[in-house]
């Protein structure tokens, strides 16, 4: 090794110990007699001392290093005179025998700090730089963790990792495929998998039991932000389940995260259905780190003659605690807030429960103090407490008082990344009406299972979308980290299913007929479960993004900027697959 | 769960307590009074009895149950009367209650048993089934096994897991690429990772220090037997460190693997330069379970007036012990091993240094019994021995007479596939001629670095042949099982290097100029190794292919024939990905 120590390890304990260290110079500090140099490397950083007066030659060179260079010190370990209780070689130095420069640096396009100053599209050519600063390089370490201790925790419990194929079948059913044109099979694709879903129930009908697998998984969709073309699941699935099993086993994985990695025990994880989750927070995913849930008001607010109230499908709001205070301005705000195109809400009415006891809202004339007090009783507000109301059709109100609620949950402080609430959604819907496609769509995907007393629905179109799947959501801080279900494991149903979701028999057959054959050779009952993985890792990381969670992220055109890629290919590699591009 | 225990999990101190079992009909026997059932899971199979006097309906019902019918039995745990000491749940039967018929099965397409009837083609095709075989099974499972000590390893040694992309850039140097039509980016196209190599070495730029990953990769060549169009590599990459700290950390995971997946301690490894791995074994690949070395035999054998070896630019033969015996029949089939096309060898010259001291050689002719002396001397021969010999060109020589060798090996019980031995073949050369593309190659690939003191011989072509490189491989049993190098940090070695190979500067800096950039930022010294984990595992399973060591391998067509891919794809789809098939 071309060092003795890391530029983490050396204490106070190893003073006077010979030392060689190798790393990048961080920052060189020339105070006339003495030259500072910190030595940077992934383990941390240590101070190298030169000193003028006892060894000049050494001490020029030092002064020579640039920010990168990289070099291999040796010399003896010494405590410091100032010491840096910020980081854990603070109380050493090394008093530098020799300095060999294994190879110098151009000036980096932004500075390796915490703080650069570099823009994104910089720090993404130069990726290579931007994973040298320590948040992105934390982020790959808190990354590394998680996933060796997923590994841990689903091996103990006897899952098994097993690689599925990565050059597969396109299916048309889902997002769209990337697809591969393969040489040997003039004319026909393999595709990337959007996830290993069909491997692992085949898994299951292999006997494998417990499957896991850290998986890379693709879909050519178009990228919105924070969405990458290639994504990693934690991809699981369990034999002789029932949805209990799975919920008990994954919150049990979640749970040994949260303690390994960040030392916090979640404890046990609540329930919440669907229809709850859409009533009270207004969407399948709440961030439940603070409550501020949702009170329909139509009973209290109606047949007082504000015509918007009246007409509304649903009237429904929320309690901020302690926002009376809010200005005008604010107010205002949150109107354009909620009547913007996204949300599409005509308009907010709000009433202060002012510290005083009294009542003031926005819709004054139509509503007396008596009147407001039955909505102080609603909400439970308390003096100082501002309602914030919606009202219009069910879903729409709904889905705008849900970005509602996050955005006071914002403004109000109640959405600490360092705090984490984790619940299950249940009971989602196994089916959704698409009014584009004029066709009903598996809401999770067409191998979950209904909830067997709703099978007989699915003879009957009036009744699909009160179908229940066997499916379930993790939730942690509003974001859907995990879902799975219960699988259909009989050919029969699976066949009812694709029926249901328009294929013909033949279409079923061709697409999906390896796995409709498999369930007739002895299909145990099975479940599972996959999680975002690169979404877990910013959640843990506390980070908005996850592209520094990521190595080598794409852009949003899906294109690496660092390596140029996709690019043309030459003709011969074209010709040789028997293609042509028709740009 | 929908069992208590699994079926390898019973003994005898669990007799009289309920359990409750799920798994697979293995086999009923019907014994009039009496009916057993053997059910299997992953972990086991345990033995269900039915009594026909004490509940009739259900032993008809047990009756009834075919192969591989999934099913789910409560009853009580007792002692056998006819114990089954090959299996760790022979000493328990389970007196059944209960029966639920969790689905049925038809009739697999071959026997779920240890010794199969079905041929590859079927098992391919119902790989789920196959799956379910015992020797399958265990081959998934030791793979299991091989990944997370592999995976525990290094990261007690700091080593990181970093994923890096899967949709990459395709490069003309090396093998072909698979290509992946980019939607957004029409024209132009992703390539799947042949290896991450570029990647982890800019990862050592980035200061990551220790990396690795057990990674899939993907080579579109044309199919030999054995040879997957995606395979998987521990790949792995450290920096500021000189060849001697890569191969002890190497060869300490590879006996960590030995030690805790197999209990066999390997030792220290031995290093073998590449010439001696071709002068004594004929090919940088040795099986050094056996020795059996080639001996030279120049100075021996020439001008005595045999004209084959006398015209020969080399003579050498190796020395089979005990095998004397050998009759005339087993001889010529040996002469005709090393005449088949692929060997090419002319002919093969034999002695027998018989039991009673006599040597009988076919030969006798050209050298009398006082030549074949010093043949035996030559050879340390024993009486007993048998000394068979090969003539002709070097290389094709030394070729030839590696797979006699091997042969040999085989036919004398030398090659026992539980025995291990390990090797580092070192010292390659770094570049060769190819004859057909009429340039240099590298032979590792074009990052490996030369031997510092044969840099200077880059300059020169007609020095080319003689340059190191400052690469290794890993050889256990006679399979290269893992190879690496310490590479070029240097921006102008490595454009060099390019420059060697053919490469324009700007070609060069078209394909690889990322990486060449990235070294003029601070590249540390580093170097790396990737092992084909494929091989590995089936190596560790004592296997000869790798197919059972992957769950869902692909044919030599590069077919998937269990779920018929690749296929045709849509022309909706062709037309937005911006290509046409020409087929």
């Amino acid at each position: 090794m071309l060092r003795s120590h890391t530029c983490g390890e050396l204490r106070l304990t190893d003073a006077g110990k010979s030392v060689t260290l190798s790393g990048w110079v961080q920052i060189s500090r020339d105070f006339g007699g003495l030259t500072f140099v910190d030595l940077r490397d992934r383990y941390g950083i240590t101070q190298l001392a030169f000193n003028m007066s006892t060894n000049a030659e050494l001490c020029e060179q030092a002064r020579k290093l640039n920010r990168e260079f990289v070099v291999q010190v040796s010399g003896t370990v010494r405590e410091r005179e100032n010491k840096n209780p910020k980081i854990p070689t603070g109380d050493i130095e090394i008093i530098v025998d020799s300095i060999k420069v294994l190879n110098s640096a151009k000036t980096p396009p932004f500075t390796i700090e915490d703080e650069t100053d570099g823009g994104d599209d910089l720090r993404m050519k130069y990726r290579y730089l931007d994973i040298r600063r320590a948040p992105v390089r934390e982020s790959l370490l808190l990354r590394h963790r998680l996933a060796q201790e997923t590994r841990k925790y689903l091996s103990d419990q006897e899952f098994i990792e097993v690689e599925t194929p990565v050059l597969i079948k396109s299916t048309p059913e889902g997002a769209r495929d990337f697809v591969v044109p393969s040489r040997m099979n003039a004319g026909q694709f393999y595709a990337l998998p959007q996830s290993p879903q069909t491997f692992k129930q085949l898994l299951m009908v292999a006997g494998m039991d417990r499957y896991f697998q850290i998986v890379k998984c693709f879909r050519d969709e178009d990228l919105r932000a924070d969405r990458q073309p290639e994504f990693t699941q934690i991809d699981c699935e369990m034999s002789f389940v029932e949805r209990a099993d799975i919920l008990d086993m994954f919150e049990g994985l979640v749970r040994h995260l949260f303690k390994t990695v960040k030392g916090i025990d979640i404890g046990k994880l609540p329930h919440m259905s669907y229809a709850d989750a859409a009533k009270y927070y207004g969407n399948d995913k709440p961030d439940t780190r603070f409550e501020m849930k949702f009170v329909e008001l139509n009973d209290v607010v109606k047949n007082k003659g504000f015509k918007v109230f009246d007409d509304a499908e649903l009237v429904v709001g929320i309690c901020a605690k302690g926002a009376a205070s809010y200005t005008r301005k604010q107010l205002d705000e949150l109107t354009e807030f909620v009547k913007r195109p996204q949300l599409g809400a005509t308009g907010l009415v709000y009433a202060r429960y002012n510290a005083d006891g009294t009542i003031k809202s926005s819709v004054d004339k139509f509503y007396n103090e008596d009147e407001l007090k039955k909505w102080v009783a609603a909400f439970g507000a308390e003096p100082g407490d501002l309602m914030l109301i919606l009202a219009g059709g069910i879903d729409k109100t709904r889905k705008a008082l849900s970005e509602l609620r996050l955005e006071m949950g914002t403004q109000l402080g109640l959405r600490d990344k360092n705090k984490f609430s984790c619940l299950w959604v249940i009971d989602f819907p196994l089916l959704e009406y698409n009014e584009e496609h004029n066709r009903w769509f598996a809401m999770h995907h067409p191998f979950t299972a209904p909830w067997p007393e709703d099978i007989a629905k699915l003879s009957n179109p009036a009744q699909f979308g009160e179908i229940r799947a066997n499916a379930y959501d993790m939730v942690i801080n509003g974001v859907e980290v995990g879902g799975g279900s219960i699988r259909i494991y009989d050919k029969a149903l699976q066949a009812k299913m694709f029926e249901t979701l328009g294929f013909t028999a033949e279409e079923a057959q061709a697409q999906f007929g390896f796995l409709m054959n498999a369930f007739e050779f002895g299909a145990p009952p099975h479940g599972g479960i996959a999680f975002g993985f690169d979404r877990l890792c910013s959640l843990f990381g506390g980070a908005e993004s996850i592209r520094d969670f990521i190595a080598f992220p794409k852009n949003n055109s899906g294109r690496d900027v660092m390596i140029d890629s996709p690019s043309v290919i030459d003709d011969k590699q074209l010709k040789e697959l028997n293609i042509k591009t028709t740009v």
